[in-house]
């Protein structure tokens, strides 16, 4: 251990006494725990710690509270904002052995699991049932990170963000305790709403080691369109209409012409190289072919073409994977590139205006970039493709985002739609929400966490 | 001013010189001010203030932090469970006043408004748009004040609660600054949920000065439909196969037979003397028709009879309303009495078992008493009738009450689904939660408003 570290001997002593081979200091392994999906230096933990259940993790938390060493929670690693880097040193405590689905109610449809099963083994466990949780971030994170991030993604234009789907969760609190948040109850209004409380505070308010989930009935009818544009200000355009016209459409995904090069020649596909919009239809047979038909209809109103269903399961479980791997596929496109993706969402009367100022202002520079949207919800990611050794690509793709980030919030949108704070965008939250805002945030994290022992240096400075 | 007070003669003349006719001591209106829809024995606040704008609410904020009285927000004065009771005494805060619709925004289906704008205010301006907003609890509450409660309804089924339905809040802290809880955009996850935090806070955190929430297009078709059951049982059995199957039913309401004979008197209806289920459908003609169709099926199945479509709007509206008025009828019904009303909330798995076991449980008694549900979120109301001169009446409904709200929790349901905690209450959160997730109330409670300026003796004691 070097003069930063923040754990003292007597305390490694007790946790490597504790938690055995579950206690680790490889460096292998810190650095492992050190990052996320951000293009940020690794600041890796001085400890890593693998928890089996939350009596160990109340332990850890005693053991912390004594010593005031920081605790991070770490589920999958797939955080976008540098929210694992231990940036005060500490341990990390991951908590991907936690990953037993608890129970399962159909008659409820709520399931209940540890923090550590992850979005895709939950879906996989429920298809038995006809069940399924829509919150599909793209990666495959863990359910207890995806509440904490505030996660969302290509559903939540019909079903929701995490906001929507947790109905309760287990914490063990700061003060070593575990509490539980609400009831099973699909409502209630019984004392200050805790739940949402903890759903994106990013592991600095305690550690989240149940959560019962809302599932949904697998959809009678599944239906998925892909459709080119002749401008991305069409398929916007177009978005708005849809939405603007209640249709309940599952899925509408904006890819510009860039990810769809990369795309093709990530995962073989032969899309026309055009600005797409995907959609998806969820309901009985008349209900999809009736969203269908006047999402058709719109889409050629605004000079769409080639509108295309994707009928067999392959086939659309193809096309999805290469939505979600437009990410990989641009890291693929420029050899040794990191991403700095970008999270606004603004109102959806202002989303034409935003993004495409925005898609202007990135095409004036020379930065390589790409552009992916929930445009459904207001919500879209730039992806700006940088060479990490280059300080003026860092410093070129940072201003664009901050020039993107005020004009969002300028238009009453927010810095962050679904990817959360982080260290990466705490400079942003004082702008959006104002200082006293940030204010009652840090009176919350000051009497919850008056050590500053849960991820410090995360949401608020 | 007699001994009790907590308005110091210098506070008061202050109060007076700055809010002028706006302040007052009149007995009839501190009466008016210190009681709900709840039987609680009236408990006035020493003083009356009605406001017109933040700033002013700022002012008397500062004045009530130098002074250290209690302020009590105030919108229509519908809530249940004594939230208003000026149990410490101190000013009320009537927001009536504040009643402006600022800002509607059809393309983005939101609209800004004032907290004293009541439900049935707002839903006649924004139908020129073709929208509406759907929570509805009944009475013509405020949106400050169902904000507050965290109120839900007939509608929640379908389109949520308040929870659901608020996207940002400006608020008066107890600091005396102004904050704003969320951004314009329809996702977030930028820090911690402020929005939350405060729904359901009861007035006990600060006041709501500015909601934005989301609205809905007016359906393309709107169908209401009755049906006869034999028993509740069945009633309930239907219920939960409805919503298990997954129709998007838009309201699925139980009255019980009490009820329909209350009713049937109150509003000179004829309906059949039996228990009831009330459906509506939302959506396009295609969509209600089918949705309708599923939901006739199932009742049918369990021995629903007379299932019968009401039509007309007018026919739709008469219904609604006998449906709301089953409170007022009941009181009509028993001159002088009051209603007890109980607020439990389970999962629907176990909505059967809760409601017939508290039902034999209630029928074991001489209590006047009928039965109304949201059973599709499964939330009912039992209302004991009681003389509230009658302190053995009191004390059997209250362990009625006691009873089923211990028979929900066991359940994993809520002791309030809608109506929220109060000082009615109080006594059931911990059985509930736990006494850890109190403490964590507390702890933001006090942080927030160290003083206990805000709502005293509410949710927490």
């Amino acid at each position: 251990m070097d003069s930063q570290t923040t754990i003292p001997t007597e305390a490694y002593q007790k946790i490597q006494d504790y938690f055995g081979d579950r206690c680790s200091r490889a460096e292998s392994v810190c650095l492992q725990h050190g990052r996320d999906e951000s293009p940020f230096p690794v600041t890796p933990p001085e400890l890593v710690v693998f928890a089996m259940n939350h009596e160990e993790i109340i332990w850890l938390v005693n053991i912390a509270r004594h010593y005031l060493f920081p605790i991070i929670p770490f589920g999958a690693g797939t955080s976008l904002e540098g929210q694992l880097l231990a940036v005060n040193g500490g341990v990390s405590l991951d908590l991907s052995r936690m990953n037993q689905i608890l129970h399962i109610s159909p008659d409820d449809l709520t399931v209940t699991v540890h923090p550590g099963v992850t979005r895709i083994e939950l879906n996989n466990q429920l298809k038995s049932y006809g069940l399924f949780f829509p919150v599909d971030p793209g990666a495959n994170a863990t359910i207890g990170g995806m509440c904490a991030t505030g996660a969302s993604g290509t559903n939540a234009v019909r079903y929701g963000t995490m906001r929507n789907n947790v109905l309760s969760m287990k914490i063990v609190t700061p003060q070593g305790v575990i509490i539980k948040t609400g009831s099973q109850a699909k409502k209630s209004s019984a004392g200050y709403d805790l739940t949402h409380l903890y759903i994106g505070s990013e592991g600095t308010l305690g550690v989240i080691v149940e959560i019962t989930l809302r599932v949904y009935s697998l959809p009678e009818s599944v239906a998925v369109a892909i459709c080119s544009f002749p401008s991305i200000a069409n398929a916007v355009k177009a978005t708005i209409q849809i939405i603007q016209t209640g249709i309940a459409v599952a899925r509408v995904e904006l890819i510009d012409s860039n990810s769809v090069l990369f795309v093709n020649n990530y995962s073989k596909l032969h899309l026309p190289v055009s600005p797409m919009l995907l959609f998806e239809f969820h309901g009985s047979d008349t209900v999809v072919a009736e969203d269908a038909e006047r999402t058709e209809d719109i889409s050629l109103d605004h000079e769409g073409n080639n509108f295309q269903w994707v009928t067999t399961p392959e086939a659309r479980t193809k096309l999805w994977a290469a939505r979600h791997n437009a990410y990989f596929a641009a890291l693929q496109a420029k050899p040794g590139c990191r991403i700095i993706s970008t999270d606004t969402c603004v109102p959806i009367s202002r989303l034409a205006d935003c993004l495409l100022d925005s898609l202007n202002e990135v095409k004036e520079t020379t930065i390589p970039f790409f552009l992916v949207g929930h445009v459904g919800d207001g919500n879209f990611h730039f992806g700006y493709m940088i060479d990490p050794n280059s300080p003026d690509e860092w410093a070129l793709a940072e201003k664009l985002n901050t020039s993107l980030v005020m004009r969002a919030i300028e238009m009453g949108g927010t810095c962050s739609g679904e990817h959360g704070v982080g260290v990466h965008k705490k400079k942003f939250l004082e702008a959006e929400l104002g200082k006293s805002s940030i204010d009652v945030m840090r009176m919350i994290k000051k009497s919850l966490d008056p050590h500053n022992i849960f991820n410090p240096g995360k949401i608020l400075n």
